[in-house]
């Protein structure tokens, strides 16, 4: 799949904000963060979306999902997490390489849930850092 | 947890409109959905969120969402599917048991994604029988 923006990354084609790496998932910042920290996880394997994934790649990605919730939560300093899944373009889907969001979120912020914000000069350093931190 | 209003669904203490059930995982409808067919997803056994819910827990449930995200979509003729998990308050958990929702999209309601709508009569009887029928 060369021409899939998240294979390229996999690759290492394309640079990413890695937040955590293992043998079969790959999860990096959304350079277009809902929340600084807002992470996407995916199977290093290539699937649409969550219709065409099988349990065993589902399985492993969403433990992987869950350990980044957590860590997420404590090393951004947030009140709360969303999980989602956007599949196909009607519901928001933009990279069609199955990809799970989570958003951290701070009380307060939720009618700000769709914003787009930046990370300037080394915030996204710092933010992997605090995530990475938060995992041990 | 007598007090949990999904403990009690479980239970058949409260009624819903259930769309799938297993030994391990219950599925109804939303009664303020965001579009027709908003599903929720929930492990029989109680966690709160997704911090806290067992691997074994989780992988059963997603599973499980993922055959009723394709039968949802195919049932309700829906567009795309958005799963979510809202976690704690701050991210807009309302009963404390973990529960994944299931919401079909159709092209051009994005905009009207945090609508919520109401069932009249026997709609929400037609609309479990469509999503059980696309699950065969």
């Amino acid at each position: 799949m060369p021409e899939c923006l998240f294979c390229k990354i996999i690759a290492g084609e394309i640079p990413s904000y890695k937040v955590y790496e293992d043998a079969d998932t790959l999860a990096f910042l959304d350079i277009n963060p809902n929340n600084y920290g807002h992470t996407l996880v995916i199977p290093k394997d290539h699937f649409e979306n969550i219709y065409t994934t099988p349990d065993e790649t589902l399985c492993k990605t969403m433990i992987v999902v869950r350990k980044l919730a957590t860590a997420i939560r404590n090393g951004m300093e947030a009140d709360g997490i969303n999980v989602t899944i956007n599949n196909e373009p009607a519901a928001g889907q933009v990279v069609d390489h199955l990809h799970i969001h989570i958003i951290p979120r701070h009380e307060g912020d939720w009618e700000t849930k769709s914003q787009h914000l930046k990370y300037k000069d080394d915030q996204a350093i710092e933010t992997i850092e605090k995530i990475k931190a938060a995992l041990q």
